[in-house]
């Protein structure tokens, strides 16, 4: 099979069948089909259940061989004995893809290893690929597909999201921040990081992929994929079993070999993919990925009310390998006219005596213009302030940052605090390019992996010597 | 003067002086005593301008002379060069306690560190003490007073903060989590960090200590009041000026020397300081200290939902050297008992299994006052989820969790995911004692933290052999 056709099969097929489905539906029931219909799943959808004849209001066949239609795509959810007959069965009815979601197999007893091998015999046999078991399986928002049990919220978010774990799709929000199409891999028994990720690699709808492994398998093969990837849009990958005893537990909940960590931390930098710690930080470099402009280089600039936070952001900076922009006089001019004679400027740009003088928006305005002009810087951070609606009228500065930052092909984190920041962040979330960030020290890691990034791809675009 | 006789005159005096106080009041205005009427102060306010006679409603005076009333504090927001006879005209008029708010004294320019001079030989002359320059003073929601500016909630949080930025003051939600009492000490010319982590020893109201220090003046005078801090409360402290870049911006901000880094965490360590790497570790301990019971070891519990976040906690376990706890069979007993016979249950405790069969309230109960009631188990994360109202009911388990963890002496954290953990995370904020935490790495890195502070203070209250 095809790429392209593998993929079609399994993230937007024309015909779905669901082996083993809930007889109940509506609210509480957790019901795959409920979600379907929710989002507007446009194909056929068929349900197979040894004992009703009717679920969600849709006909119901006791066997996977009584449909008179052709599918693309069959979902079961029976008990684990039953799994690898079913596997058969839906190979003796022509179906190619299966997703098999339910728990107790490889990463349960020697019973379920057992099992998963018998099913994957079965699927062998008829040259079925199945992606599973032990997974939410598919999401996919721009085509109204999915296979959760879980209800989700549709979203078009230019983000594929491949994981070994459910959590990612229920999670999203708290740990990827956004999801257009998604795949949990589950035990990963057959369909693999390798074959999503060149699923992702062609599909012009993403701009960032999300990835989060446990184990690796066909190692060179994901390290190639992730490759060709990368060279297009970035990679963020969270690989857990870091720790020996996360390691020993990653290998028993996936059922594959988790690896000797350096060597594939070094695996995956050199394949351009940007391995984080923890889901904060992956949430916070997809969010920066779809959002802002590419950060070309590693020198920031700094435009603060506080110097106390210029000076973090100092640290911060050391911390993550960038260094702060030498600002030029022309760059500068403008604010020193606007500040008191005694107030020394660099960068960190501290603009809390200018704008005491001058009003915030003025000098807000000009000095963000003026930093962002200035050649020698490649990003900037802005410190702004949410307060109460009266003082914010006049110490307000998100509409301009908005409408600067649009001006510029420079990216631009904004970090807000006071008894109103939410709201602030509000306004950020909700229109422009600038990109709010939960502290000054996440906005320097954001610019840090992106600067990584571009390097990476600008060396791995260059021909071979 | 005694500690408690300046801590009287500079965080609840009975009467205070403002000099130079903005004409207007009202919304915008950012005037002071419109933030001392908000917070309902019951002291006496007097209000000195050269120009008016009526400020917010209360009658003006000329000269701090004129004033006919003892006066504990006076707060200056004058021109910088008026600044030092305005200090010595508060020195004839036998006022003792000085707030000096504006800029452009020694963090700014040769003349700001000249008029710093002279403000302090005024001060000397006449037995002033002197909070800033380049400060917004004190607040202090359990006395109702307040020396800011920029509008502040009051509140009564159990939380102390000394700091040398003002932006902790307005940004305190974003930077520390809730604030008491707090003293910005600007440029720390003369009350400085020992000063008031004396005034907070002593303080019942307090029950955890935020402390920001750009520079250390009288180091061993400041170790030693942390210490006797340290013993009741724990002290959580952001130390910037980390990179050589940061040290010299902070030496430059405060006008105080950072000092060797190196040499500074050691000797904040020894004197059980909590030091942090950033203002979000800031928050997350402070909140933690403030609301869970003491962590008394190093083993930890996880009740989990998921197993991939199972093995992302095991990473971080393992990275803030804390243990996974082994429970005890009778621990596991009923969870087995509850769980298909194909699950493998261990620590982290996945219960997802046991719950489809079981339902999420009784199976969550059961399993976490087993896990609490584990003589070897020192703290728990749990997992929850936020749902849509139709699936919380059923899939919800904040109320249980808060139910449990109340009736156990020890700290249990919370990490909420799904598409309306907001609601969830809201509920724990408002009942019980159950903390939530905003990642799951963040949730091993409170309870770290905490038993770094249990270890200290068991091993310092030794007597000395």
């Amino acid at each position: 099979m095809t790429i392209n056709r593998l993929k079609q099969l399994f993230t937007s097929p024309r015909s779905v069948a669901f082996i083993g489905v809930p007889r109940k539906s509506g609210p509480g029931a957790l019901n795959p089909v409920d979600n379907l219909n929710q989002w507007g799943y446009d194909g056929s959808v068929h349900l197979v259940h040894p004992h009703v004849q009717e679920i969600a209001g849709l006909p119901v066949v006791p066997k996977v061989g009584d449909i008179r239609a052709h599918v693309d795509l069959a979902v079961i959810s029976t008990p684990r004995e039953t799994v690898p007959k079913m596997v058969a069965s839906c190979g003796a009815a022509g179906i190619t893809a299966v997703i098999v979601t339910n728990q107790g197999f490889a990463e349960a007893d020697p019973r379920g290893r057992e099992l998963q091998t018998a099913m994957l015999d079965a699927a062998r046999q008829y040259g079925i690929r199945i992606m599973g078991p032990n997974t939410l399986g598919v999401i996919n928002g721009f085509d109204r597909f999915n296979t959760s049990f879980m209800p989700l919220r549709r979203e078009e978010t230019p983000v594929g999201v491949i994981c070994q774990s459910g959590v990612f799709f229920v999670g999203s929000t708290q740990l990827v921040g956004g999801m257009g199409l998604g795949v949990d891999l589950g035990n990963t028994s057959d369909v693999d990081l390798a074959d999503t990720l060149h699923w992702m690699a062609a599909d012009t709808r993403l701009r960032v992929v999300a990835l989060h492994a446990e184990g690796i398998s066909r190692g060179r093969a994901f390290i190639e994929a992730a490759r060709g990837v990368s060279q297009r849009i970035p990679i963020v990958a969270v690989k857990t079993g870091r720790s020996p005893a996360g390691a020993k537990a990653a290998a028993t909940h996936s059922g594959s070999m988790a690896g000797e960590d350096a060597v594939v931390d070094a695996a995956m930098r050199a394949a351009g993919m940007l391995r984080v710690t923890n889901t904060e930080e992956l949430r916070d470099l997809v969010r920066a990925f779809i959002r802002l402009p590419p950060m070309r280089g590693t020198r920031v600039a700094v435009v603060t009310l506080t110097g106390a936070g210029g000076i973090m952001l100092l640290d911060a900076l050391a911390r993550w390998d960038l260094e702060p922009a030498s600002l030029t006089e022309a760059a500068l001019a403008r604010v020193q006219s606007l500040s008191p004679t005694w107030m020394p400027l660099s960068n960190p740009l501290d603009i809390w005596p200018a704008l005491m003088k001058n009003g915030m928006k003025k000098v807000y305005k000009l000095s963000l213009a003026d930093v962002l002009s200035d050649p020698g810087v490649d990003g900037v951070i802005c410190v702004a302030l949410g307060l109460p609606p009266a003082e914010q009228v006049t110490l307000g500065a998100i509409d301009v940052i908005q409408e600067v930052s649009a001006k510029h092909d420079k990216p631009v984190v904004v970090w807000c605090y006071g008894s109103h920041a939410a709201e602030a962040v509000s306004l950020l979330e909700h229109g422009g390019r600038a990109l709010p960030v939960p502290s000054l020290e996440r906005g320097a890691f954001v610019l840090a992996a992106m600067a990584r990034y571009e390097r990476w791809r600008s060396t791995a675009s260059r021909p071979a010597a």
